[in-house]
């Protein structure tokens, strides 16, 4: 069986992460969405809140399990039994960034793959940090989050 | 199942293309490497010779099936029951052109997606015509190509 | 009066140049979009074939003329008193390419301004030769390029 | 009337900048160069000396207009009746974020066009953090901005 | 003769560095590895410990000077009688930066020149701040770094 | 001794060439201008013609031959006792086909390196090829291109 994980942030999960959700599940066995927790990284939502987000937005979806880790990826996906790496790709910048990663990735776990999936056009301007900035600057974020999304990025903005 | 494809010139297969071959293996159930004959391209060698050196590297190598096509990749795809399109990246040049290429690919056909591998970053720098051309110069392409293809160079160069 | 030239091949015009085309026409008082003869250059379309898909497509736009030129843009600028160079931006490698010619131009003539637009998202993968290559296997064309240019080249390719 | 808005933190004004401003005052017939005042980022300068610096710098310049905001561009552009934002862009990581905020500001608002110019060859490495660096390591700045930003520069860091 | 100067912060050293160090030492007469100072930014070890690193994994190399520095490079480089600055590329995202640093260096002093060589392939990945991130994290940097330092490190991080 | 080759069409020589030339010669004991026939490559100048304007050029300048070679870089490079290939870089696309040549190059020679110097800002947007275009349609390529080279343009052309 085919295990993939999707790792990020997600603070909070926009829809180019789940056009990339959406297209992983059609190619892998099981997808694992795992919330990353890094202890020296600020975050707009809590992890729970996060995980929260994500579940409610891929209900429906089959094949799929939204989790959290801290520390190495590899080592989490030594324990989940998975091994590969899924990343969606929208600029020039995060190719380096990512192919970086990979390549330390392989180096330090040779028998885990990454693959990348190019974010459909029209999410390939999206990104976490640009939505929380168009929303708290009182932005309407329709059609770049999902809905349930939308109300969690009011509520904490008192918008 | 999930069959891939994994299309290009293979003018000749290089370490680089044996390379993500072979991790493309682990990752679908079923990999057709397949030669593509664009009647509008010249190449230095046959299809008949891209396909029988394919052959003799990926001998050994299981769910592989070496074939080419030519038309339009998705149309080949749609005959071959295939929905994955399995391409290297070495460098920022190669992502900009996939990119283009996985997004006319999806605007044709929205069943089909691609699915992007780093090539190893010891064959970061290798492509068929930079070989073709140290070959051709009388260079030495010892680790660049499968030993049956610097052979196959060779005669052809006549060195 | 703000005059601005809109140069390039068009061969044949695409989409992605009538996203530009238009959004040009809201920002300067008149618009040429000025098709580029270059005899060193192989065309699948006359110079006359890919005036008249330009002037059919940009039909009913105001402040727009379409013409011809060859030789050195600055040089039919000055003609048309024009002097604002309109281009259209898709990637990275574009962006290199413009900024050398933009820079060029200054250097011939620093009267003439050139301004880049972004080709919107759903555009971006859009290219005249990939469109040409598209058509000539066969692929279906429709949201590429406009109506009438589509039945030009069903025409050339006698499909 | 063509309204074009040049916004950015011009902390402090930079040639380059200058470059950008005096170029597009030949484009359009009003600029308003607009301070961004950002309470979660930290400057050297007060927007008030920020705004100063540029009013002395386009002093005699015709159809300028110096001014500042925060919050969302795109609401500031409407309150101003503009619908340009121009930009310039200096290298391949600076098209990339423009690209993407560009996007973003049509999705938000799709009367507001960007355009873009090349930053002239000889400013292309110039940014306002650079010269800030440069002049608190006592470094001369001569040529790198305007004389008066040089005196306030100086003035800032007691050398 | 022929000094060139090798500055970074080096916190801590890696292999990528040690490459650069050990091809650099055929090309010019004398290498001095400079050890950045910046009191504005954070750093895991003290400078103290960052040229013990750095002289205990050059050990054994001609023609290599271990210091230290702080303020503008080019006012150190003339206090040493250097006028050639080493710089490692890896990656287009490095070159666009080191050419802003190399054009500014060359506006403030244009008898010192930069020169690039790219890090070998088998280290393009690596970073100090990806090397310290796993070490952090418990993953294991051998063949990342010098084995002192991967020692060090392991101190540092009590693992 | 240290001795570098600066290797290339020459095509003909331009501002740009001559700008890295100049430079280098601070930098090591001896430059060979080697100007590359390539059989497979069509060009505007002779061998000789290109050999005859880089003498001309280079002129007063101590420490440089000019020769010219066919076959593989590294071979030439043996025969000439010279270990450092001199590269200029004016944009990220050259970055990425030189890091592909400069590794290949150590691949196939070890003991040859190669350094990257960065093409003066005015001169970034020049190549050959540009050269050669606007001299055909008749610009003014003063400022462009060596004196010689000019009048040299104006004969193949007869303008």
């Amino acid at each position: 069986m085919k295990v993939a994980v999707y790792a990020g942030s997600f603070d909070p999960v926009t829809n180019g992460h789940m056009d990339i959700i959406n297209r992983s599940t059609k190619l892998f066995d099981r997808l694992i969405v795992a919330v990353l927790n890094n202890c020296s990284k600020q975050y707009l939502f809590t992890p729970e809140e996060r995980m929260d987000m994500l579940c409610v937005s891929t209900r429906g979806l089959k094949g799929i399990e939204v989790d959290s880790f801290s520390g190495l990826l590899i080592d989490y996906m030594v324990n989940k039994d998975a091994n590969i790496i899924v990343k969606g790709l929208r600029a020039v910048s995060d190719f380096e960034y990512e192919l970086q990663m990979a390549s330390m990735n392989r180096k330090l776990n040779e028998d885990i793959e990454t693959v990348f999936m190019m974010t459909s056009a029209q999410y390939s301007f999206l990104s976490s940090s640009l939505v929380k900035e168009v929303a708290m600057l009182g932005g309407c974020v329709d059609g770049l989050v999902p809905k349930y999304v939308g109300e969690k990025l009011k509520e904490k903005f008192n918008y």
